[in-house]
């Protein structure tokens, strides 16, 4: 359980399979994310038929409603949510540092007011793991501590140590949790360091130092920075991360970060741009970005993405879609929903093809020359 | 086409079948209404799956926006919409008396403020016409005056008159319209007359004079007056409706109204209620309404309603339904929206049943009897 195996090679690029309680992931592969038990907007079974292998779930909403007592109760996330394929659970330290208005951090943990009711939380990293192993995701991650985007280096320092001290409690907790049942959950930690190279290089050094972990998580990344510092920060990470595990970029996903992520490296990607452009009505096709509400879409029978075989494009004109838009219909964010999500599905599966007939770099190259061609930036 | 054969009856409930252009309907039957091009918040798959064999379109909205032109140039409105199987549309009258802020009225027609955008605009008997033949759904309704909710009789009389002047000018724009294809959509007149028994018999005898009629609705009803009153016109115009035609009755679908409409000798029914309901997390059920919000449900691992098929039912728990409205995941909304409509084609399905082996009168009076015994209203 838990067993990564590469299937093939290209440069940096790899094609993978990951094997989980709930079934095997081929990478590279794009994670959909499931917010608060389900991906925003739709119904399990269009993530499954969009071809989504693993979606996510967040312990900080998931923590704060339901509670991750009536998760449990109701038999874990994945029978809770009826999705019965892998999942993976953030540790809910990416949400109390970005989007909680109040909180205290000292090395404890963080303390934070909800931002349902305002009322006064705590996580630590033993909570966090608490919290994760009620959830029973596949893979739980590791409490870290985020620091501001564009953080100077002392303060990326701090942060990065802190998370390394964290990790160490959080493998603590989670291997009692998982003392008698050692298959049902794996932990996985994150590399921080903010912008900082030599930070980077000493989290991950740190981190692969206290143990031998069946997946390695890259955090911290697409808060600010440009993308050139993003893909410089993975070209600087790349050699020192162990072949013969996962690398996992967090919160990353835009359809050009997946192409750059997978040429550096990179197997599993998470972001939820692909709901939420596609609830705002911006689609992703292989020419660019579409605005469905675009006037030249009224008239138009044709589908979204003329390459595309989501359920959206096989059924509906962009005509149809506009006007869902304009009339608040919410099968239009439905279907835009739908096919972003095919959209990187398809992309990473596309990129594992190339990988493993060594036509990577060639198709990445004709991909970012096609999808930029209008000058388009998602 | 347009054939209407009666399949059995007991007393004045009916189980007949109605033939249409794109396929045949089964009555006594629930029709969901697709207000703006789509049944709210659903897709036309879930739709049909939760046994729907007719849906709505209506004529004001859609006319606003996208416009009959855009909705034309895509193929009509079953193309436009993806939805294969027949489809009525009414003809504004409703709405325009109904939802528009300001009106100027006479004998031409009425000229109101679009809700959208205010711009003003008019509707008569002929355009009401010339919009439904380019939406182009099996069935298109007479263009009718609806008098305000318990309209004394002389405005009753008033819009009653007005309603029968306006059905000759809507046949007769329809008869041109339909000359080179006369079986691709019909014509239906509408009964007017307020609450007073004897506008509603002249409205039926003078509409009955008027034409051969493939079907008669029943307009006016469910806007404000006691379900008593609105029972009472119906028995009032039973006896004098053709039996070998199709009965309408418009706007009506709680499910109390479909078993006490199909009781008075109603064979077709729509309501927004089944999805607003759902929308605002009311679910109906064989032993009344469940508030899905309600912390009962908090932790049941149960369905919605034990004794439903429908696709909600076999799959949520009401735990997992409930922190969806909480979470304001669109899912939610969804999943309910679908229970209440198969819960209305269900209930007129079973009708159709006891009709045809004679046990519909003990089976309502069982299903009254079970559906009020909390003391629930919807």
């Amino acid at each position: 359980m838990f067993d990564f195996t590469l299937d093939g090679t290209q440069d940096t690029a790899r094609a993978g399979t990951l094997v989980l309680p709930h079934g095997t992931v081929q990478t590279p592969c794009f994670m959909p994310v499931g917010t608060r038990g389900a991906v925003r907007g739709l119904h399990p079974e269009e993530v499954r038929r969009a071809g989504a292998q693993i979606i996510l779930g967040n312990t900080y909403h998931l923590h704060l409603r339901p509670g991750e007592d009536v998760v449990a109760a109701l038999g874990g996330l994945h029978r809770f949510t009826t999705w019965d394929k892998p999942m993976l659970t953030d540790s809910g330290g990416f949400q109390v540092f970005s989007l909680t208005a109040l909180r205290k951090l000292d090395e404890d943990g963080v303390e934070f007011a909800s931002h349902i009711d305002g009322s006064l939380r705590r996580l630590t990293p033993e909570k966090a793991m608490a919290i994760q192993w009620d959830l029973g995701a596949d893979v739980a991650m590791a409490f870290d501590h985020l620091p501001p985007g564009q953080s100077t280096h002392d303060v990326a320092r701090d942060a990065m140590d802190r998370t390394l001290r964290w990790l160490e409690r959080s493998r603590h907790r989670h291997e009692e949790l998982a003392a008698g049942t050692p298959g049902r959950q794996t932990l996985w930690p994150i590399v921080q360091g903010g912008s900082w190279p030599d930070l980077r290089r000493d989290s991950l050094a740190g981190l692969l130092a206290s143990g031998d972990w069946t997946g390695v998580a890259i955090g911290g990344l697409s808060v600010g920075e440009s993308k050139a510092v993003m893909y410089g920060v993975l070209e600087e990470l790349e050699p020192a991360l162990p072949r013969d595990r996962p690398r996992y970029l967090m919160g990353v996903g835009f359809p050009e970060d997946i192409v750059e992520g997978i040429a550096r490296g990179v197997d599993l990607f998470d972001c939820v741009a692909a709901t939420r452009n596609g609830r705002h009505g911006s689609a992703w096709t292989a020419d660019g970005r579409v605005n469905v509400r675009g006037v030249a879409l009224r008239l138009e029978d044709a589908p979204l993405d003329a390459g595309c075989d989501c359920e959206a494009c096989a059924r509906f004109s962009r005509g149809y879609i506009r006007h869902l838009f304009f009339a608040e219909e919410h099968l239009g964010p439905r279907l835009v929903s739908i096919h972003n999500l095919r959209f990187l599905i398809r992309l990473a599966d596309e990129a594992r093809k190339h990988v493993l007939d060594g036509t990577f770099a060639a198709w990445a190259s004709e991909w970012r020359r096609r999808y930029f061609a209008r000058g388009t930036t998602a």
